[in-house]
């Protein structure tokens, strides 16, 4: 069996790429990385070698690509059922998909503002409508933990794809300073404490590229 | 057995409302239809008497509320396996929810200039970032129906989510006069002639309330 690959980009700056990476890290799966460093002269050519998309995470598997990010993560549910990357129970993961597909068609001015960097702590005035996709987040995380919290301590309990999903705007927040109370700052924590988080941060923090676009705050 | 309902917005506009109400009737499943008519003084307050996310389309099953198109759309292709509203074959369930992540987290020039206007004919220059989200659109179509040509007129044959992800686009073309090509020409006159699809059009067509945020072209 030829080994799975991800490519992704720039660890430090690419939020959708952390997505379906951290889940098949902490699924536990062997597969091999590719980074393409984005906004290069040569970056859209080389994406499109790839998929006709032109964007990352893709996700290579034999013949079969997979091009965005939650398609990936649904798939690598599905292949590998004993990670439990999705909620056992059928309206549990209806409201799992609800929050899911709620990141991935929303939070436009907070995606457009608090940029993902992990190397940096960038204290920032937070405009109005920012604030109002944290609180929506804040709200959502804290209904997951509530409702789960008897579970462990990931949204829907053990981890799922929810939060690889949500990985990404935990890294947001701790950069720009969001203020998240007690329980939003305790998933925080679980989030920010997995092993396999704290390898990508390392490598992350390794990198050298700077991307202007994203060091706009 | 309560019956399902679906919250939508009114039919001329809410691109993502027909996704789940096209995939239900398709389906054959029964249900009660709600209209929010959207942009009025009181729709947001309405709106989040359904779901803390307040926006249509929700749908609403027992106790259970899920509030995102693509979500409902999932949940129903769990829920009633006999209406094939996913692909049998793993590999196509990949590619298939490639495409609708696309749709769901994509095309933001296309979506922001060609409102979904059931009633309207509108010829429009096409701007140059909108022309490259439609020749991405012609091109996964085309794609998917070269795969899927032997097995039947939709994009994976039968009819599935994909088709009720892409329906609206399929609306939008032709209010805007879009340049198809053989293929896609026939692919949309597949969805525009599907029976629920004149229904909604027919719906659509009734409705009196005009929504000047959508009619800037
Ligand atoms: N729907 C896609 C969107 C991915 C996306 O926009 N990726 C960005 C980087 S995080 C990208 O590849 N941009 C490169 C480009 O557009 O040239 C997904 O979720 O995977
Ligand atoms: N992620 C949502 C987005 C839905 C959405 O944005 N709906 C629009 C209308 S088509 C809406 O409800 N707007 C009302 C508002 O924001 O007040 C989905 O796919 O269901």
């Amino acid at each position: 069996m030829e080994k799975m690959r991800l490519i992704i980009g720039n660890k430090n700056y690419s939020s959708w790429s952390l997505r379906p990476w951290l889940a098949m890290k902490v699924a536990g799966l062997d597969f091999d990385e590719e980074i393409i460093p984005l906004f290069e002269p040569n970056t859209k050519t080389k994406l499109l070698t790839y998929s006709p998309v032109g964007t990352v995470p893709v996700l290579m598997d034999g013949e079969l690509t997979v091009s965005d990010s939650l398609a990936i993560l649904e798939y690598i549910a599905e292949k590998y059922p004993e990670a439990r990357l999705l909620p056992q129970n059928p309206s549990d993961r209806a409201k799992l998909r609800s929050i899911c597909c709620e990141m991935h068609s929303g939070f436009f001015p907070m995606r457009g503002t608090l940029h993902m960097n992990m190397r940096k702590k960038i204290p920032l005035k937070i405009p109005v409508d920012v604030q109002a996709n944290v609180d929506r987040i804040k709200n959502l995380w804290q209904t997951c933990r509530l409702e789960n919290a008897s579970k462990g301590p990931f949204l829907f309990g053990h981890f799922t794809i929810a939060d690889a999903m949500y990985a990404p705007v935990v890294s947001r927040f701790k950069t720009y300073g969001i203020d998240l109370g007690d329980i939003c700052e305790e998933y925080s924590r679980t989030i920010l404490n997995l092993p396999e988080m704290q390898a990508w941060y390392q490598d992350a923090l390794k990198e050298t590229w700077i991307i202007k676009q994203a060091e706009i705050n």
